[in-house]
């Protein structure tokens, strides 16, 4: 199979789409909308699952599991969350098909439901109505769980990975008996996300907070980290609410307090979803594939032997090569070692190229007179003859510089790509011809930044966290404002 | 919370219920015949999850993930799967909400799907539609990919992890350039099956063949596990289909074979779900709750310490409590060290026997003294004081002894209840009276397997494998018979 590339700097969609295709990530499926995850792409998936699962458990959180179906007519109960949610949707209204004319089944119209069932957009409402029987007294709280599951929203337009109808999320659910022990576990759990893009995904975040006009329907305050992609768009990677009471209010969730009084109980919600794979490659590819971080390649290092056509030498050269193999392997690296004799070594480095593979070994049989081997990081694309002595402990430490020089290669992009404007001149051409974010004087109304918006595109990602109170006026109305945040166009 | 019990020996039923309720496993949710799965059901889950997902990567496969919703037509493609799944499902006929009268939200007759979306079933036809996209040439195969994922069949009467109109599990949909390859495919997956439930969960169980009535609907042949429940009921614990071409025709998924002709592919399914957490239950426990296998406990060992009201001796213990523990954790143990202290050991020794946490460690201020612990087995409730020298070899051995003992227990109440019976009389004796599989000689027809399921509610559970070869008489017509069958009354 030929591989077909596109060039990042010509058409970034177009890249972009043909890179999660070209590398087996993704791909659009008979569904409207709903796409299949790839063997690959899934296991990058899995990867962050395992990282962040073990991140959840760590600070006391388990998982569970709640129901697919949520009834209609919970989605009224809290008034926000609806217009959030509720409208656009895969509703359920039957339960059974039978065999109609010309050999087709049809729909059972004798199976109507009562009433409707939403495939879960997200799960709150479903939740804290579980909660209400599993909440009595303080003694019952705090209550820390996280939810690994496929959400369904209805979108007319989608991109795999980062807007499609179906899509794989987790998505944590706490209540707590005070306001302050939630607003804690929100930010706690904003920072578990940041540690995770930065030290995993290799993604440099801003940790914000969202306007009134972007917050989570239902939600008193929602925490975020933006990410910058390489075209100057900006990324919401991840969010958690601070949900105040507004769920056990909605569905009478009391608890008796160490007073003995009676309270509604305080929640957070926080998640992530399949929308990293997008951040993950927008954030590293390049002309020639992805780039993955190699904590979080589900192969680190693969080794191609360059095999003579003399059986004895060929014998060697394979020899070395499993060797070296089982030496990263005891390391806790994950090696693959491509002996197929039927694809040439050039179509090889091409293929794990394209799939991002952090560390190339080649090894022939010259390298096995020398005692060395050829050394290829995907990263820089830079190689390198070297011994083989100790080379496990090489690639070892070539991983840890893959990674961090990932990660500031990204930093340094995005901090290349924070203008500072004052005036609605700058503000313009920072957006159309510098892209990124927009570091602006904002007058505080949804009136203004929707305006904003209509204008160029550009949303508020976020009022930074521990942002500088600096007076100035807005780029927009001139009105006075108390502190800047950042705008961008986003995904 | 007090806990609520009920004997097993009086209303099995209503025993099974109870525990799944009070061991905090799963909960009936507000959405008819669906589940909440609770944080302490689901660390059992997890167990099973990681269990047979190492096994599966080990035989070769890997993880992706199709679509939630399938297109109704395409269930009509292959004739027999059409009756088997695609009639009590759920239909998803509109895609948005929208505000009525009342404040109400009704469904928005504007946003009905021009072909309405059934929620999976089973997934073999969304995938093997995908699959035509997948394979060109035999170098394409085989394809060994494994799914897990939720899915819905509709159901009427339903009970927790047995029934459930949705269900947690794991498919495998493998695809071949031979059918010996997809046969041996299917077998080997049987063969992990009977592995996992035998060594992991301690459930001894039949490998065997379905009945043409009992098989898949869209195989060509259906092996299964059969476990044996403590009520003489038997439960199908998992199946392996092979589905011979007939997928591959219904959505002509052709490849050019090394003979450069165009063949139709060869392919298997495969899947265990949630009912194995109520195999599991069903397997071991007893009145005093759940027994857990130590290679599925997510807590292996609890230590309780007894704490003394002299604030010295209570320090001491509790070092003493949490030396042990990190002991056994080194030792890759899982360990929970309970110290709380306004809960009484009595207390927390019912609570662990509840969660069938297999081994209890218990250590008061005597025990320092004399350098000894208690420890208690939950299988058998044995209690022994024991030197706490070298404890953590000790509790390992324990554990080890515990999982073999409680697979011996179920595997010699197994072999106790396969009765082997010539007559209509000592069959029915046998299933009435005495319960279990019931080993008899069948005439081979779906009519007679149908009427006895019928006149007596027992089904054939599978035709063994490796059966031996025998003359006979068929219990109910007396027709000719070359083997015994197993029958019995099942979930």
């Amino acid at each position: 199979m030929e591989i077909k590339k596109i060039k990042r700097s010509e058409d970034y969609s177009a890249w972009y789409n043909n890179l999660v295709k070209q590398a087996d990530l993704a791909e659009h499926s008979a569904v409207k909308g709903c796409m299949v995850i790839k063997p690959y792409g899934y296991a990058i998936w899995e990867k962050m699952q395992t990282e962040l699962d073990r991140r959840f458990k760590e600070t006391g959180h388990q998982n569970a599991y709640f129901p697919l179906f949520i009834p209609k007519s919970f989605f009224s109960k809290e008034a926000s969350h609806v217009d959030g949610f509720a409208k656009e949707c895969a509703v359920v209204t039957h339960y059974r098909l039978k065999n109609g004319e010309n050999n087709e089944i049809v729909v059972d119209e004798d199976a109507k439901l009562e009433e409707e069932l939403i495939v879960r957009p997200t799960s709150e409402t479903i939740i804290w109505n579980t909660y209400r029987d599993w909440i009595t007294s303080h003694r019952d709280l705090p209550i820390l769980v996280n939810q690994w599951a496929n959400v369904v929203r209805w979108e007319m337009r989608t991109r795999l990975f980062l807007r499609t109808t179906e899509f794989l999320w987790q998505e944590g659910h706490t209540a707590h008996a005070t306001s302050d022990e939630a607003v804690a576990e929100t930010k706690q759990m904003l920072e578990v996300y940041a540690d995770f893009a930065e030290n995993v995904l290799a993604v440099p975040v801003i940790k914000g907070v969202k306007t009134a006009n972007e917050r989570f329907a239902g939600a008193i305050e929602t925490y975020c980290i933006e990410g910058l992609m390489q075209d100057g768009k900006a990324l919401q990677m991840g969010t958690s609410h601070f949900l105040g009471q507004n769920f056990a209010k909605a569905f009478d969730v009391k608890f008796t307090s160490k007073e003995n009084k009676q309270e509604y109980v305080w929640a957070t919600s926080w998640g992530v979803s399949t929308r990293l794979m997008g951040a993950l490659i927008m954030s590293h590819s390049d002309d020639e594939g992805l780039v993955l971080p190699p904590n979080l390649a589900p192969i680190q290092v693969v080794i191609v032997p360059i095999l003579s056509k003399k059986e004895d030498e060929r014998e060697a050269v394979l020899a070395k090569a499993k060797e070296i193999q089982q030496g990263l392997k005891k390391r806790g690296i994950s090696v693959k070692l491509d002996d197929r004799e039927n694809t040439t070594p050039g179509f090889k480095f091409a293929e794990y190229e394209l799939k991002g593979i952090p560390v190339r070994i080649a090894i022939g049989n010259r390298d096995l007179q020398n005692n060395t081997v050829e050394i290829a990081r995907r990263d820089t694309k830079e190689k390198q003859s070297m011994s083989s002595i100790d080379i496990e402990h090489k690639v070892e430490n070539l991983l840890q510089a893959i990674q961090q020089n990932i990660f500031q290669k990204a930093m340094d992009y995005r901090d290349a790509h924070i203008h500072v404007v004052n005036t609605w001149d700058e503000f313009n051409d920072a957006l159309e011809n510098k892209t990124g974010f927009v570091s602006a004087h904002w007058d505080g109304t949804t009136e203004t930044e929707l305006k904003i918006k209509e204008l160029t595109k550009a949303t508020i990602r976020c009022v930074p966290l521990n942002n500088k109170l600096e007076n100035g006026t807005c780029v927009l109305t001139g009105n006075p404002s108390t502190q800047r945040v950042l705008f961008a166009k986003a995904y």
